[in-house]
């Protein structure tokens, strides 16, 4: 029963009772209208899902009167009243409808890609068990680019990776057997995934030659299996390309046989694979090189780029995870915080049009907890879309349960004033404050080569929830695990209830075991997961918290810190400046404060370390009961996964537990109200 | 003028001035007396030396009339008189005679080998500049063993090497041009090392197989080369070696088969090498296989394999260094000070008495202060030796300059007060004290292939006043230190009297800015280069500091704490007891004080703190200006290595100074009396 593992929320379970007839009734025939090789992916998704759903195979016709019409506008344009032809004529180009009209079940998209979209929606609804012959959907994404970025290495490895070694590459090579990859494209194209960068960000000696003929034959091969998915294949670069590739003697962007050399070579990467997205780029980053080595800023590297690949309407994602990394842990002056903004804002309007700027949900680094990026929407003229990360880097590393979506809604409903009230972090990478050209949401992905893709078989709820999120941002974070508790598992109130309440739950308890109200970092260095409270104090990273016997924080304040808090539009800016206003959750990100300050909910800094980290060890202990006693209603293999998990989740809060609260207590001093045990 | 760096004290510089002649006279024929490979060794070694210093080349000769004759007691019987054959009878086989007696100026050895280490010594004074017309030196080593343990894996790396990879091993397989291992076995014996053990003493999975016919041809001829220079050849050995090699079921050391096993294994291990000297034994320790998993103990495991060895005069180096190594932070009863004491000294007398017990200096692990173990001496029935570290682990890893014979020479002189006054560590481990059948000392390897040998060129130093201490404890750091200056950058008066400074200070400089008190640790895990304050204090290792904000230290004694002080005799037991007794620099090792404690020199602890380090590290600058002034003194390559080095250190020093002082400073809130920068 391992395959159940495998299946993720494609699980297709057998429907038995009352429901089965009528879907079977329904299913008997499906007219199929059009050829192409997303038509053939439906075929086959249909094929198999009808097969295990309801045990029948559906003859696949073109008749008009089948029971199911299943095509694009133009192929089905005949059979539609004026009104659906207007109302997908008015949608984007991954738009579709899904109604039932006079006994027939149409899915209409405005495109294949939109009707594969409308089909996989078609089948959620019946793991869902929903009634079909009431059907009026008309749904097209938020989010115009929905990206997940791979940081695979050739040889195997993920950076960042906690799922087993990567499905694309093996031993220095790209993988010879891609059905897997066919697998993980079904997937992203289940929850509307539309665009993927299949190599890590740190671009390495040898896949600096991903661009050349030793390897574009075969990643032609992943682009199309992609493609017939309707997910775009982007590949990471090296700025240095020109040299390491071809030993020109510099890189730099404004010389003109480099522009020439890029010219050339997207020209090469388009006549192997027309549909290639176009560039990731991490430039002057973390000792990657980029356009600094020639006095040059990230306009003219990314302008440049995007020079070279607009005749093929190429796109360059230009990270700004640019920040200092060589800090003196005794400079308080520098704050990486201020970084990406103080480094992008100046440049907005220099961009090309077919540039976008790749920014981190936090200023920071994916911390559990973290304000907002200021720069996100701060620049009216620049492309813009915001990165997350589904891989659990400093959430857990997938032995920690934690759902996810919850942080991501929180910082798409951010309202970050900045064209008054209402301008949410979701309208603005949605595209509808600024007059963005492109713009939505990218993410590092948390698969890998293991049977279940994400090592903890709970982690399948952030990549579905990613996915699903990134489409529709106004769906709800438990309706979307809702949706995914029974696609994976089956429809099992108890267990739907339970597993809920379990994924809820999950992102405030580990915060409550871990670096508290903000302040982030004190895990181990390099590895990211487990306690080391002075691990990155006195390191060249600029993450501190600058804890003594007195207090913790860091002073972002205008008057007496970085001035962080200036980067920020009102109200934000004085929100966060005073500690009297500062979020409770954030305090310590913004305010250096003593460890009796008195927090919004009365308890002062001390004892809400004490209290949330014991609590937040109980909290674990609560989850392996509540998942025990699903024992019976889940597959072995399924529920011992999820079980080993939980056990190592709390040796993992045990220790947080006791060595944040036995350092505080020696460093304040100050005993825990409660009497508990300390060390 | 790299090949400078290569010789290190056996430069041989040429001779110019007064004394020249009456060298070359004495020179002008040797005669040589006998035939053996050691033999033939001593007349490389005279070539080389003679022809480089004096400019001649000798006329090698058996004629008893020559002005120099050397030759071992049997060769020499008849020339000698009966005053001279006495005296040199009751020495030991190492032990040689060098004397001018009617113009004529013998080396008279017991053995060959002792021969060889009188020629050495010759060799030694003339590069020394001393007269040889007055000579009459009578000589034995004071130690049996003297003995290196180098920490070499097959895949050329080094466990703890900080002079490049191994000189033995490259890639998987042992180093097929062996010359280097000559020139290594030549520096050993002319500092009078008469033991090896060639792999590391974590012997893995392919090392295991050493001991079969896959290595041992090999393995022989490194034997011989060492042989002849009067080295004895060891091995480091793999517990389960029965079931790695030979799938048995079972290493149980008192299973029939696996004795059996293991004599048949000897033998065929001294089939190859007839003058091979035994195992070195790690077990039970740090993960590696023993006698425990059987429910054994040391005494049953050892015995076993000395049973094998004992037909052949082999002998078993036993290691003590065992303890928990997965100890819980929280857990304040276990002690890891007391652990070899704990598991060994209950099983005095039960040793055969071919085994040897190997015990580090201190309790804990080669700190750069420890107090000496109880074990050493503890055990009137069990032969034992000293185990010291060569290799700068904790002690700057031959990046920071550490002269560590005044470290050394405090253990070897440390009173254990177990039979009285004056029952010194020295002593005990020359079988003084107890009737020990062997005893000695070993010692980690500083060596690597790097090409001066030992990464730093003045951490020579270390490897060779580690082999003339061993022979003659007597000796002092500073004529130590002398002799390896003036050998190794030749005659100098300026340039000695620099490097003596540096050197004899250096120990104190590193104890200066780095762990205060004796505390240890507070290394960066896993490298043991640079401060983490904490990053041993929440791990597994059983090595903490327990700083809090109102003191440091860890309580040893016996009322309220881990009752290791009881191991010493009295009365060590009662001075280390009381913390106004203990001496100042093993403080914290011992007591839990307050950062206000008043110590003996009459400063506070945390006054003492900030004092040592921003002391230190202006030590280390004045370091820096010192050698800076040798720059015309001394060839460029190795000039410029101790230059980069010392640059290194600077920075090292730094790093420590101001993470401590901001560390304590932090915690405590007391200031600096003298207003220095602390962060």
């Amino acid at each position: 029963m391992k395959e159940k593992m495998y299946h993720m929320w494609l699980q297709y379970n057998s429907i038995d009772g009352p429901d089965l007839q009528a879907y079977q009734k329904l299913f008997e025939e499906v007219a199929l209208m059009g050829s192409s090789s997303i038509m053939e992916v439906i075929k086959e998704e249909l094929n198999i899902a009808i097969k295990n759903m309801l045990h029948i195979s559906p003859k696949i016709t073109t008749n008009q009167k089948a029971k199911i019409v299943i095509g694009n506008i133009n192929q089905l344009n005949e059979l539609l009243e004026n009104k659906k032809k207007q109302e997908i004529e008015s949608m984007s180009n991954e738009g579709y409808l899904l109604y039932f009209f006079e006994e027939q079940l149409y899915v209409v998209g405005k495109t294949d890609q939109a009707v594969l979209y409308g089909t996989f929606h078609l089948l959620r609804l019946i793991q869902l068990r929903r009634t079909l012959n009431t059907l009026n959907i008309s749904e097209q994404p938020t989010n115009q680019l929905r990206m997940l970025n791979q940081w695979d290495n050739l040889d195997g490895s993920i950076e960042r990776g906690y799922s087993g070694n990567s499905i694309f590459y093996e031993a220095g090579k790209i993988v010879r057997d891609k059905s897997r990859l066919k697998d993980y494209a079904r997937f992203l194209a289940s929850i509307g995934i539309n665009a993927i960068s299949i190599n890590n960000v740190n671009v390495w000696e040898e896949e600096t030659f991903f661009i050349t003929e030793k390897y574009l034959p075969e990643i032609k091969e992943i682009s199309d299996i992609f493609h017939s998915y309707g997910v775009q294949l982007f590949l990471s670069i090296n700025f240095a390309s020109p040299i390491a590739i071809d030993h020109l003697e510099t890189a730099d962007p404004l010389q003109p046989e480099v522009m020439q050399w890029w010219s050339n070579k997207v020209k090469e990467i388009y006549d192997y694979i027309p549909t290639f997205g176009g560039f990731v780029v991490k430039a002057d980053s973390e000792h990657r090189p980029g356009p600094f080595t020639y006095d040059r800023d990230h306009a003219d590297g990314a302008n440049m780029l995007a020079e070279a690949l607009a005749p093929y309407d190429g796109k360059v994602i230009w990270r700004c995870f640019v920040y200092n990394c060589v800090q003196d842990w005794r400079d308080r002056n520098t704050d990486r915080a201020r970084a990406a903004y103080d480094h992008f804002k100046p440049l907005d309007g220099r961009f090309h049009p077919n540039v976008i700027l790749q920014i981190k949900n936090g200023p920071m680094d994916f911390q559990v907890r973290e304000p907002v990026s200021p720069l996100i929407g701060a620049m009216e003229k620049t492309n813009q879309m915001i990165e997350f990360q589904v891989a659990q880097e400093y959430t857990g590393q997938q032995k920690d349960l934690c759902y996810l979506i919850p942080q991501w809604k929180e910082v798409l409903e951010f309202d970050t004033h900045i064209k008054g009230v209402g301008t949410t972090i979701e309208k603005i990478v949605a595209g509808n404050i600024h007059p963005y050209r492109y713009s939505g949401i990218a993410a590092v992905s948390n698969i890998g080569n293991d049977q279940n893709w994400t090592g903890h078989t709970l982690a399948q709820a952030n990549l579905y929830g990613y996915g699903r999120l990134t489409w529709n941002p106004s769906l709800g974070s438990e309706e979307i695990a809702k949706e995914w508790i029974i696609q994976t598992f089956g429809k099992n109130a108890n267990l739907e209830s339970v597993i809920l309440e379990m994924l809820l739950e999950s992102w405030e308890i580990y915060e409550n075991y871990t670096a508290p109200l903000g302040v982030g970092w004190m895990v181990t260095p390099g590895i990211h997961y487990g306690p080391n409270i002075d691990g990155y104090e006195y390191s060249r990273w600029g993450t501190y918290h600058f804890a003594d016997r007195d207090g913790i924080g860091v002073d972002r304040t205008k008057e007496t810190g970085t001035g962080y808090t200036e980067q920020y539009a009102e109200p934000n800016k004085s929100v966060y400046n005073s500690p009297t206003t500062c979020p409770d959750d954030l305090l310590l990100f913004f305010h250096h404060v003593p460890y009796k300050y008195t927090l919004k909910n009365g308890k002062t800094v001390i004892q809400h370390i004490y209290d949330t980290h014991f609590k937040g060890l109980e909290q674990v202990k609560e989850l392996r009961k509540k998942w025990n006693s699903l024992e019976s209603e889940i597959d072995d293999a399924r529920f011992e996964n999820v079980r080993e998990r939980l056990a190592l989740q709390e040796d993992n809060a045990r220790e947080w537990c006791d060595q944040i609260n036995t350092y505080f207590y020696r460093k304040s001093g100050i005993q825990d109200q409660h009497q508990r045990t300390i060390y």
